[in-house]
């Protein structure tokens, strides 16, 4: 009864961002990403007579052990597990390190427990233990679906990851874990006079951005997607308590975005709750956009994805 | 036929951004904003048959020249002018020069053409140059009735400066002019999707915050002139093209001021189209801010204010 699996990050297009029912996070618009081939979670789980309690190693333990238990109960069983976690990039810093992880454990957990789930049913499980792991099962490019039940709110792929080629290359201006986590700033969403206006608009910016991932038109698709962190980033700013995520980091390379493209390449950012930033160019540029972030003192590290793989299990191959 | 100004920058609480119409000026929304005791521009306006052509010794001559058009119809004289002005803080950094700029204009010229003007058309007049130029007329605390016609557009007296003790702490971070300038920007304000939810909440944000100045409560003066400024730069980033005058100092102080609130001093801030920052508190904490800003590398230079003057003629007195 042990199992590891794999579970990539994930990107948003279009912003996760507060919840219409909190205990069965349904989130309060759906959503689009794609899975990121190089930001990922490793995790181990096995179930065992010889523990005496949950074993985990890292923090967060009781949102784990609760996630642990939705597994039991599906399982119909009772026995203890010992979890293994790690990320192979700094969690908490904006590069969706619970996305990742409860997609690995949901996957771990699930095999370990001998249960036989389907993509969806995993899909939905993670949900319940982080909302945007639910992105992070299915590979590719990847649509979340709001629903209006447990049952219909799951993640499926739209469009394989070699449709569109795109790279995610991520600057890491700090390994800083953010103070406030994402989780607690959803729960304020409607304090933003702005929130109400964006909910109305978001059922129309999915479709759009599905069109523009379809017609691979990346300039247009690179406007999208930066016009749409900048909207959650004001959402966030015109909360009660206000949300700050950026560091001076992240908004000189905001900046620099803006300058490269002027000079002629087509690059875009995505920010998601936390300092570090998302590059988002064709693949054919990913040398010029490594070579413009390795010239800045604020970037710590670079990390280079491709639309990747969703879940899976060690040494198994999808 | 000369004459010498002096007109103070002012500080919005709530700000004036989009107009209902371009070429009166007239703003989207009325603004409530205090004069600043040591932000102030300095202008001599001389008309004369000696004069070819107008003089004006520094840029943006057409806007100008445009304003001098305006004061020679009323006073029905065709000589041309010198113009010499002088601010003694940077200009197109955030802290409204166009503002005490086109103050001083307008009464230096209204008096050098020997016009007799009351303050409210002084007010209308200066609106027409710049329109939170309009704000720096009369003394202390101000409202621009955002009016339907020229003539119901003016700023006037609602408290006196000494009415309530604050200070308007400036932290110069950087003495770079903004790229896009405030009137440019201003063309654009209904690509944001919210500036429509904005404009509709205006006229009670206006007597709300004339209710907390009127109270003299701190504490929900300043988080309400916080999160207005918030609102501002939520609605800026998300216009298309998205405008970003914060800079890292910007940013690292907005940050840094709520930290220091968390520490037990009452400060709160406020920022308007470009990278210097108002850190407003009570005077008696003026000593505390400055120490603190003080520490900080980003900061080049502090310029204390008090609830000010507005426009007057160099050696009068109001």
């Amino acid at each position: 009864m042990k199992a590891t699996a794999i579970a990539p990050s994930n990107i948003a297009f279009t912003k996760y961002w507060g919840r219409k029912d909190e205990v069965l996070r349904l989130p309060a618009n759906g959503s689009i990403s794609m899975c990121l081939s190089n930001l990922f979670t490793t995790t181990t789980v096995e179930f065992s007579p010889d523990f005496q309690k949950d074993e985990i190693n890292i923090d967060d333990k009781g949102r784990i052990i609760k996630h642990l238990d939705r597994i039991r109960r599906l399982a119909n069983i009772s026995l203890k597990a010992r979890v293994a976690t790690e990320n192979n990039f700094p969690s908490g810093t904006g590069l969706s390190s619970s996305a990742s992880g409860f997609a690995a454990l949901t996957l771990a957990a699930v095999k370990a427990a001998g249960l036989n789930l389907s993509q969806r049913q995993l899909s939905i499980l993670a949900r319940q233990g982080s909302g945007s792991a639910c992105r992070s099962i299915p590979s590719g490019f990847v649509e979340w679906l709001d629903g209006d039940t447990s049952e219909t709110s799951y993640a499926k792929q739209i469009f394989p990851a070699s449709y569109f080629k795109i790279a995610d290359v991520v600057a890491v201006v700090s390994e800083r874990k953010k103070e406030v986590p994402t989780s607690f700033g959803m729960q304020t969403t409607q304090s933003s006079p702005f929130m109400e206006i964006r909910l109305r608009r978001m059922k129309e910016k999915n479709k759009l951005v599905k069109k523009l991932i379809k017609e691979r038109g990346f300039k247009e698709f690179g406007e999208f997607i930066e016009a749409e962190a900048m909207e959650l980033h004001a959402i966030m700013l015109t909360q009660y308590p206000p949300l700050i995520y950026w560091t001076p980091g992240t908004l000189t390379i905001m900046k620099l975005v803006g300058v490269w493209r002027s000079e002629g390449l087509p690059v875009y950012f995505t920010i998601n709750t936390g300092q570090n930033i998302h590059l988002i160019c064709e693949q054919e540029n990913v040398d010029k956009v490594k070579a413009k972030l390795k010239e800045l003192e604020e970037v710590k590290e670079i990390i280079v994805n491709t639309p990747g793989e969703g879940a899976r299990l060690h040494n198994a191959s999808r």
